[in-house]
């Protein structure tokens, strides 16, 4: 069928601490052959938590991958079973120590569609009330305020990079009409 | 140092079409060790083509670990030591058969930074010309052209789901004031 393909083979050639690998064969539909390695990932949740003066939590920290610290909003990884919601929540209170009153869906987003199954969900946090914050005992991050205006022209001149990071800031942006 | 992980010890364990996979073990601030498993990728290239109307071309094309179809703009891997905007140009001419007069930068992409080093640059392109597409043999997708505003909507509203297409789409948006 056109644009489809279909697997034939499908060996797992790594199996990690958050994701798997697999390289498969498919069928292509010129009837030819091609490969696809795919790492296959459980999800994910980021919030964008956001005060009643429209001011927003990010939280610092570092990224193995670029050897740096970045910003981005709170997120975790879906525990297998758990929903998105309460996996948002609990990322939110766990990183920031926010609870919210309100959890607004602001949709799915695919980071690398071509080789990965991640899917994070985004969320848009209302109504924030400061309990506590609980790190992980190996988890260390620096959270920070700054107002939705200024984080949307940190996205617009680059310098935040986290992908669902700017998708989240430029939705409540436009949600917001800021 | 605050925030910082130390690499002790990395292992490569596997090494494929797109992509390394390397198992690291990292120093954490509290003296502790950890694990991170790293997804190494080269980096990629999308461009968002505009139209003097302010219309936009999407493809649409199989993406294989979701078993179905997805809207995204224009993208590709770089090639080692390709310049960004080469490889843009030469993408959204494979994939869309049209030149630019213009490429305007609009940042960079990290999709997840948390397990993976792929760093998406991101440019819209203007003063576009039809010349010819030019897949790969074993290469298929559609091209569509839709107005910029009903693209804003189909992020906002969760049908478009690609964060590189979401945040192009959003970013256009906010400098054509759409």
């Amino acid at each position: 069928m056109h644009l489809e393909e279909k697997m034939i083979k499908s060996e797992t050639v790594y199996e990690g601490l958050i994701f798997n690998i697999t390289h498969d064969t498919v069928l292509l539909e010129n009837e030819n052959t091609a490969f696809r390695d795919v790492l296959w990932h459980n999800g994910g949740v980021c919030v964008i938590p956001v005060t009643d003066n429209n001011e927003i939590y990010l939280v610092k920290q570092f990224r193995y991958p670029f050897g740096t610290t970045t910003r981005e909003v709170p997120a975790g990884k879906l525990e297998r079973g758990e929903s998105p919601e309460i996996c948002g929540k609990r990322e939110l209170m766990e990183e920031t120590g926010f609870t919210c009153r309100e959890l607004i869906d602001l949709g799915e987003m695919l980071p690398t569609p071509a080789y990965n199954s991640e899917i994070t969900h985004m969320y848009l946090a209302k109504g924030l009330e400061f309990t506590h914050q609980n790190l992980d005992e190996d988890e260390f991050l620096d959270v920070e305020k700054i107002p939705l205006s200024e984080a949307v022209e940190l996205v617009m001149n680059g310098t935040i990079r986290d992908g669902k990071t700017q998708i989240a800031i430029l939705k409540a942006a436009r949600i917001l009409k800021i």
